[in-house]
Parts: structure tokens; C-alpha cells; sequence
């Protein structure tokens, strides 16, 4: 699967050749090898990601220390800690490949002349924060108040693709899982 | 504390007295008395609310069955239950006033035709709903890594206006405590 960001502003705002062309000089298109980390817990987030092929996770080093996984961006997601990028404070955050992946990257420092430039992206944004606004309510009420095996069901009924792509230790550390627990599960259901 | 939501638009674009106009056409301005009900489990979530003196909280009711608080909005504060505004699914939430609460709502059937009469709402919303989402990013990251204890801290610290201002048990509902538990963590405070 993949998409392009242009493909992918055009399903929801216009953006006519010459857009393209302004867009083109604000952006910067790159291909990372599988692990490669595109932030790093003590730098601020300089960029926006999207993935246009491939697939991101983003992640923490709690206390015990182990990695804790909070975002994942397939084909299609934009993905960056957002607190960061906005406030240029150091992040506490990893952002790396876990696969070979393509990804344009908008900095920080143009993404609000790029927006000035290019007005209709204020619309295409508003619309992509506003969906991942809604997504990340709906996850903190499944995290509330579903039980470990059924977030894992509901994850896997409604992400089938994500779960053969993605190592499962990753799932289990996104879902606040054991690795044993998510390969039992996975025993169980097959 | 009071905040228009006039004010609050002109704090981030520009909005002449014509488009004021414009933007009185398509909201609703009311006053609700504390504990009344402005969107109930099984409905759809009609309206975006904004609160410009006053105080509502969002909630569900889980397994036990308890309530369990997900958002409170004070004054300047956007509240509703986004996937259900958005997509027009019935609602898993109640949003309640939990003061006398003067706020402003703009209804879902509308909300794209206010985008189009008044383009620079997007940019308001765009920036609204990131920062928003920054916030909840960060707020998931504090649930999974601090203890209950620390969270009640960081909170009281953060947020003091809050604690004072919303009853004990609801702060205890929306951080995952007991009651009891947030009594002690006072005493032993002060």
C-alpha cells in the first residue's frame, strides 16, 4: 500500500499543480532504513511526519526502563510529538522506522508559512487534527475500561493488518501488554 | 473568570464586526443551571460546547456501574464527544454543567457551512483541536507513567483554580482515584 501526501490532502481540500509546486519547495521527501530514528528523548521534534509508505512507532523509555509505545503510523498517518513540535521543548520522545520507509517531513520552523502560503491547508490540518483528536478519545475510554483481552480483540477485529505487520512485542507494548500474554492470545484465537 | 468566544476567536484570527455577525447567525448562546444535562448517554452528540463562564464535565458510565470522568471544560475550553459529532453515532458520554454554566454551542448540521462563511475558522479550529490533541497526548503519557500519587501532584500543581474549584470526588473520578484516596492526598498536603 501506498499513498502520497498530495494524494492524500486532495481527497479533502484543492490543491492545483501550482499548490503542488509551493508545497514541493516547503517539504522534504526521504526514504529511512528499518530502525532508523527519526527523534531521539532529549532533541525537540523539528517535523511533522507522513508516512506515505512503511510504518512509524513512537515511543518512550518508562521507569522500569522498557520501551513504552504510545503511536504507530502506517500509510496515511501523520505522526509527531505534538508538544514539542509546537512549544520547541526536548521531547521525551523516539520516533523510529520499523520498517524501510518513505515519509515527508514538514519543519517546524515553515510549517506556519506553508500554511499562510497554502490557506487551504488550514482546512486539510483542522480536519486531520480533529480525526486524530476523536481517535485518541475513543483509545483513552477503551484503555479505561476494557480489559487487557478485549482491547486485544477489539484492536485485532479492527486493525487486522496492523497485527501481521507489526513484531508483536510492539503490539504488546502499545496495548500495555506481557509479549507471553499478546502470543497466548494469539495462540488462543487461531 | 469569563471568556467570549468573540474574544477567544480574535485572541488567534482576525474576525471583523460583519463576520461577528455572521458567526451570531450560526450560534446558540444559553445558560444552563448546575447539573443539567446537555447530551446524554445514547444520543448523538449534536453540539460543540464553549464555555465562557462556568464549568462541564464529560462522562460515561463504566462496568461497575460508576461514573468515570474523561474531560472537564472550564472557561475558554471546547467540549464534546468528537466521534459521535462528527460521524453522527449515538454517544457513550454525558455531558453535564457542574456549576450554573453560561456557554455557547454550535450545532453539527452547521459547523461546516460556519467553516465555509468564515474561512479563518479554520485556522481557529486547526489550532483549537492540536493543541488539544497535544494535550491529550500528554495526559495519556502521565496516566501510564506516573503513580497515582504523583498525578495527583502534578495535577494540583499544574491545575490549583481546578482542584479548588471542581468537587473531591469528581477530581477523583477523572484521575482514576478513590474518593477516600484524594481526601488523604489533601490532608497530607496541607
Amino acid at each position: 500500500m501506498q499513498i502520497t501526501l498530495v494524494e492524500h490532502i486532495r481527497n479533502l481540500v484543492t490543491l492545483t499543480d501550482d499548490d503542488e509546486q509551493v508545497l514541493n519547495s516547503f517539504i522534504k521527501r526521504q526514504t529511512v532504513r528499518r530502525k532508523e530514528l527519526l527523534l531521539s528523548n532529549g532533541d525537540v521534534s523539528k517535523s511533522l511526519f507522513f508516512v506515505e509508505h512503511g510504518c512509524l512507532r513512537m515511543y518512550y523509555l518508562n521507569n522500569k526502563p522498557a520501551e513504552q509505545i504510545t503511536q504507530f503510523a502506517l500509510e496515511g498517518w501523520w505522526l509527531t510529538d505534538l508538544f514539542s513540535f509546537m512549544d520547541g521543548s526536548p521531547s521525551d520522545y523516539f520516533i523510529q522506522a520499523i520498517e524501510r520507509t518513505t515519509l515527508v517531513s514538514i519543519d517546524r520552523l515553515v510549517y506556519d508559512d506553508l500554511l499562510f502560503r497554502l490557506p487551504q491547508l488550514e482546512r486539510y490540518f483542522r480536519i486531520i487534527m480533529q480525526r486524530n483528536l476523536a481517535a485518541s478519545q475513543l483509545r483513552a475510554k477503551y484503555l479505561s475500561e476494557m480489559s487487557k483481552e478485549e482491547f486485544y480483540q477489539h484492536f485485532s477485529t479492527n486493525f487486522p493488518e496492523f497485527i501481521q505487520r507489526v513484531p508483536q512485542y510492539m503490539v504488546a507494548s502499545y496495548l500495555g501488554l506481557t509479549p507471553e500474554y499478546v502470543s497466548e492470545l494469539r495462540k488462543r484465537n487461531s
